[in-house]
């Protein structure tokens, strides 16, 4: 990593960042292969959108002019008064969605299907993998009035296919279906207005860091009765990637009604979907909850096996009102990764490491400063076809000219000839593998590097570099 | 435009941002093409290092967070204390280079050569073409004691060719030499305290908008001669795009020195280098100078023939001290395009247009919601083979998926055969173009759009669209 002089705003040194520019061009490249359109929303929204999602607005950052915060320190005003017309920078890309959804409603088609990979920014206390400013890239599909149930399988088969292609290794994705458990553990009468089973699930979400005696000891603190506590136990414990399995054990617990039925059809179908692109990384997991989100249907969150402990590397679940505006409503679904926890533990671990750290394939020595021009010919003639090529900063001795493109990278070095214009029998251009020692003849029109040398590329871990 | 809630942040439509993805995309291709390296720094920076550069302090937009905002409110407390922590939005991608370089300077290879494309925020007043939020894209050479003058010709170089590649037909440099400006008009001894010389520029800067009539009325009012107000009107009316005919008129202004003739040569060489890879497109104008930024050489300003009034898309220079710690000192080269106002010019005057609004190449019709496993796979089929496809959300008419599809502008629509599991005679998959009407019987194993259908581009004006 850069060296951080503030904490929490993460950089990335040019080698670090052909890793992150990997996972963001692989995010793209499959979320487009899927129809999803890319969309950017500004980085500011007004201080009462960001404070409408509740517990979160305690980490936005509020933006005042210099100017004005300058005339208020010399004249011992009033700070800055709070307004629907202040500004603070977005904490994650769902609350702007649902604004941009609002307001360009007649300009889009719906389901929308968009992805955003944005910054945003958190005013919270850093904490390893948890940052100020940070990449998030998105997925959601956004439907009119009405959304199939389908896209909620779609959504978790999308992100399982873009993680897998970063190549990073097999990831563990735990789904969960918010019906079901409201099926199972609400309480009958109350819906959404039901504020026991808003804390059960609070309490359900910890099941992994408390376990079951510490999940007893708050259901019972909170006065839950004794069989409602084995209730939501049991289905704390239920966990399988086995479609079948998962029917079966619901159906024990001894619950019966339509709802538990179609929910659980629908965890079902979400598991054998998920399951398809992604074998055996899928599971359904009762206990995962999400109590924090105000989540109507499936939910989702994304381990990397052996990194548990760094947490959800991507998460998300149905909204049925991701936003309403009058009689209007846009239900949602939608899963979030965060780039760059992801990317910092990519590179705190070495999973992934790059090639080589710049772009430049080719060097292009210089002779002598007189003959600059030549390099420079040779140089546009490989840009021409595609190579990316620079010449090199000085015309010192071509030892040192070597040694320059190896401390960059650069794999292979083109000697110009001596060229029409030089003394003598006209020397050829040659082209060395610095790395192999490797030298031949070359001709800038046609001469072409090996595939795998073409760009920097980023390689899994224990396939070493080329450097 | 997206509908704009929040005046100075524009945000686009996903066809718009299709436009300003092509933009970006050409960008990164040709830098990297070049050699430079991409990177990222964070948004903010401390205001010491806002301020550091003068002028544009009073445009900065600091942090502050909420729930200090609010405790001041409630308390009747003083406003948030300026300090060295206070954090505000950078303003420009060159403070937080010089910051990087500094802070990174052991981790990095000089000359370091590179791209940085991000957002910056200026919390001035917008205007038509001003933004508070907008996107830049910068190339930046950066040497350690020392940089060669040829980086002043390359930078040029790469960004004409960057420009070019966006397709937005020919652009106007305009180059000049600050060292040149200064042979001829500074005030001998006075180097770079010569605050008058300063001053000349500031009024040098302003003869497109003023006139020679209004020079020479602001440099009287300055308390200048009237033979050097002559000078300096001779000194702006040199603009040519021939560097023999730039050399006659520099020599005959009579103001001979070596400092003038090593300048006029590296003018010269700027002129010859970047018109040899955008022959006519150049022009050395000595009236350009750039009086507001610290540039110590060549200086660099682009304009879109018929939009002179939209003012410069792409400007630049080179400072012999981009930046410097102790006695380490690291010059630099670069230009910036603002990317936010360039992309609302294209918009705006249609200079390009996308050839659809979605990567979806195809949508995979539905025949009935018990199907739509036989769709999945197809779509899976397809984009195994790099098509982006999706499937109809619906499993209504063909006649309503097809006018779904076509409201998305996706091109062609793929309709299932009955399927081996199909009633009778088995009947083979269809693919239909849309747009001609055009029906064949296809394999998603096999069959491919043609490559302009692949992804969608953007075309120059005139050429239309496909829809």
């Amino acid at each position: 990593m850069s060296k951080q002089s503030i904490s929490g705003f993460p950089e990335w040194l040019p080698a670090e960042r052909i890793v992150e520019q990997h996972v963001l061009d692989t995010l793209r490249r499959v979320f487009e292969l899927h129809g999803f359109v890319g969309i950017e929303t500004r980085a500011v929204e007004s201080l009462p959108a960001l404070e409408a999602k509740g517990e979160t607005s305690k980490e936005v950052y509020l933006l005042q002019r210099l100017q004005s915060a300058k005339a208020q320190q010399e004249e011992g005003a009033a700070p800055q008064k709070l307004s629907s017309r202040t500004l603070g920078l977005h904490f994650d890309l769902t609350v702007p969605l649902a604004r941009y959804v609002v307001q360009n409603a007649n300009d889009l088609v719906f389901p929308l299907r968009r992805y955003q990979i944005q910054k945003v920014w958190r005013g919270e206390r850093p904490q390893e993998g948890r940052f100020r400013e940070f990449t998030q890239a998105d997925i959601d599909i956004v439907g009119f009035e009405h959304l199939g149930f389908h896209h909620e399988v779609e959504a978790a088969q999308v992100m399982l296919e873009a993680l897998d292609a970063l190549g990073i290794g097999p990831v563990r994705m735990e789904v969960n279906n918010r019906r079901l458990l409201q099926a199972l553990l609400g309480t009958p009468g109350e819906g959404t207005n039901d504020q026991e089973f808003a804390e059960l699930l609070r309490v359900l979400d910890k099941y992994d860091k408390i376990g079951a005696d510490g999940v007893e000891e708050e259901l019972t603190a909170m006065g839950v009765g004794a069989d409602r506590i084995r209730l939501v136990l049991e289905v704390a414990r239920i966990s399988t990637s086995n479609p079948e399995e998962l029917r079966q054990r619901v159906l024990a617990l001894g619950v019966d009604s339509d709802a538990v039925k179609s929910s659980l059809n629908e965890l079902c179908s979400l598991l054998e979907g998920a399951s398809r692109v992604a074998p055996g990384q899928v599971k359904a997991s009762l206990r995962i909850a999400r109590g924090l989100d105000y989540y109507t249907g499936s939910v989702y969150e994304t381990l990397l096996p052996g990194y548990e402990g760094f947490g959800s590397i991507c998460s998300g679940g149905r909204y049925d009102s991701l936003v309403s505006e009058g009689r209007r409503v846009y239900p949602g679904v939608g899963l979030s990764i965060g780039v760059t926890r992801l990317v910092s533990l990519i590179l705190r671990e070495g999973l992934l490491t790059p090639t080589r750290p710049t772009p430049t394939v080719v060097m292009v020595a210089v002779n002598e400063e007189a003959s600059r021009n030549y390099s420079e010919t040779v140089a546009e003639a490989l840009r021409h076809r595609g190579i990316s090529a620079e010449v090199s900063h000085t015309a010192t001795k071509f030892g040192k000219q070597i040694r320059n493109a190896e401390r960059r990278g650069i794999p292979y070095v083109w000697f110009p000839g001596t060229g029409p214009d030089g003394e003598g029998a006209p020397e050829l251009d040659t082209v060395k593998d610095i790395r192999s020692g490797d030298q031949r003849t070359a001709d800038a029109k046609t001469w072409t590097p090996p595939t795998a040398d073409l760009r920097p590329s980023v390689v899994p871990r224990g396939q070493g570099t080329t450097h």
